[in-house]
């Protein structure tokens, strides 16, 4: 492997993905700065563009050896856009300034990219036989901050089609509050949105017998549903939280009982609940308290959670070697792509601090983007260690 | 009183008046028909408009003696719309068709009008002599439909001011549901609006514990408010009632935990309550659920109830005589200018029935016009039988 003994710099590769501007369906050249500098180092890179003609999602899987323990670390090249408010550097300049480089996308994350390939290419190179101690793969999609539909899902399933399915997925998410190497997170809550039309009949508010007020209908429902507490929480996840967004019935009339009234909620919830059973219990509360209302459920992402093995215990042992902190195993935040890759093998995320993320003025200290290079590289030498040399 | 012998036939003269069309603010001619008639009988006519100029509310007050008992009819000459529902004739053409007469107004209150000034006419022209047994008044004012400002209410005070106050006040509102003589109203509801609002911090669904759900604060508060009842209701009142007529949040981000919610609620009250008391409750629950929110509270009336003396049981049994039917005493449905009168004197409320009101092809049979003057008489004749001849 890598016989070249390349080195890679992450903070040059970090500033070359973020001068291409990938905002979200936009890829900018960023798929190939990327491929062009895993081909060198010895991956075979496939392109994976699927959708439909004219607007597909580019994505790539590259892999080096073909031998177990097969590592694969999982990741986007798009970006959130830079948003209206203003940035001190322009987004997709990739400016260093004072030690600190700033960019779209430099935690979330093409400094997480850019320091797990400089990880490999460092352990690769260290390496005397390419392809005899295990393997190394990316999964690279350009969908992550979208409707993800013709990313690491179609990704994941080409790669079980073709015996690419890993041992073990490394996230590369920014999953650290403040400080680098607090948290690895190895599941996540799943997430339910619903939209509730409760109907009544329109009245008089001095004859309230003769209407049927969906706005106290709507309330006993809601009430009863943010008044129980849907668990406690476990051992590895927060409690679960239904949040109702919005209720919406835009009757302007003071003294006019409305004909309708509409909410939205979501549900973040653990591994205590399915999408199928809160289904059934809304549908339930809606039976009792608007038997004639209608409600529209989505579930975007189950929960799931990975039983730490020896994989997390090789990245919590080199987070520890190198900030003298061990991570929490945590569940918390919103979802990911670790929701569809957990279908299919281990996973856990950990990357780069999450601060500045979706934010103006995104940025990485380049002290960060080293010690988590390093981070990487003394986890793939300690898995690949059980592998013969 | 009356020397003329003039008799008023309530049919003609509630024709003429529809055919006036004044919808609020316009008269249409109205008053000046009424004040014409009312003049012919010998009452002394005042026409008292207030407001500001170019925008004056029309208004007249009329008297015919000078002694006691002073009976006063209360009533309006404005209209509501005809509204976009087709009319099977036209609504301002007083048409007659099988018995039953059509137009805005009919029920609503110019055939109470009419009928009250047919029966005054009748009543008087049986005197002997003028001015010596009790005296009879009306208070009409053309703006009961809209924000009654400088109708009933500046009417009232002229009338205190200039030794006008009456013993009793009758107004003409319609106060059947399905037919003549249900119904004699003694009081109404107090009506008071509230608007809420709940201000909180925004946040992500995933992150509800850095967030402050506003829309959870709106929902504990309105549950509260919705689940207790106000009261159990009296012999004569109807429990209160609390109508929370809208929520609003309008939220279109369904991972989002929004910065504010909005709510309007309605609460018709008995006299078990004020609007102090329920301003009193409703400030104390949004101190315990929102201590950040703000509530907006706007009393359009307080709850009145007269009770029961020599005139309304002259009523009763006017009534009874002429349909076999003792009324109800009631004090449902909604708010009137009898709220205004209450502070001034005794005031009951009867008048035609209100089935057809506000509604397209309102109407009134020429049976229950011709009926309804008859009690109006008979009433009279009570009322004053107790004064001198
Ligand atoms: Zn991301
Ligand atoms: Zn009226």
């Amino acid at each position: 492997m890598n016989a070249t003994g390349l080195i890679v710099d992450p903070l040059v590769l970090a500033q070359a993905l973020i001068r291409c501007p990938s905002v979200t369906p936009a890829d900018g050249g960023a798929q190939a700065v990327l491929a062009g500098t895993l081909e060198r180092l010895g991956f075979s890179v496939t392109s994976l563009p699927f959708g439909d003609a004219g607007r597909q999602t580019p994505n790539l899987f590259a892999r080096i050896g073909t031998s177990h323990p097969h590592l694969c670390f999982a990741g986007h090249t798009d970006v959130v856009p830079p948003g209206e408010a203003t940035w001190q550097a322009p987004p997709f300049d990739g400016v260093l300034q004072d030690g600190v480089l700033y960019g779209r996308g430099a935690c979330d994350m093409k400094g997480a990219i850019a320091a797990f390939v400089a990880a490999a290419a460092t352990h690769l190179s260290a390496r005397a036989n390419p392809g005899s101690a295990g393997s190394i793969s990316l999964l690279i999609t350009g969908d992550e901050e979208g409707p993800a539909l013709d990313g690491t899902v179609r990704v994941l399933d080409w790669m079980a089609a073709h015996g690419h399915t890993p041992d073990f997925c490394l996230v590369g998410e920014p999953t650290n509050p403040t400080e680098l190497g607090q948290v690895i997170k190895i599941g996540r809550r799943g997430s339910l949105n619903a939209h509730i039309v409760v109907p009544g009949v329109q009245g008089h508010v001095a004859y309230p017998q003769v209407a049927d007020n969906p706005v106290h209908r709507l309330l006993a429902l809601l009430a009863e549903l943010t008044t129980i507490p849907l668990d406690r929480g476990t051992a590895f996840f927060e409690p679960s939280s239904l949040q109702v967004t919005s209720i919406d019935v835009g009757n302007k009339e003071p003294n006019v009982i409305p004909a309708q009234a509409e909410a939205q909620l979501n549900i973040r919830f653990n591994d205590q609940h399915t999408g199928a059973s809160l289904t059934t219990m809304l549908r339930g509360a809606m039976s009792r308290h608007a038997p004639t209302g209608r409600i529209d459920i989505r579930v975007s992402g189950e929960a799931f959670r990975t039983e730490p093995g020896p994989e997390v215990q090789a990245l919590g042992d080199a987070i520890e070697i190198h900030t003298g902190r061990r991570p929490r195993l945590d569940t918390g935040g919103g979802t990911s792509d670790a929701r569809f890759i957990a279908r299919h093998c281990a996973v856990a995320e950990f990357g780069l601090v999450g601060e500045s993320m979706h934010k103006a003025d995104e940025n990485v200290p380049v002290r960060d983007l080293a010690l988590l290079s390093a981070i990487y590289l003394n986890m793939l030498d300690r898995i690949m260690a059980g592998a013969p040399a």
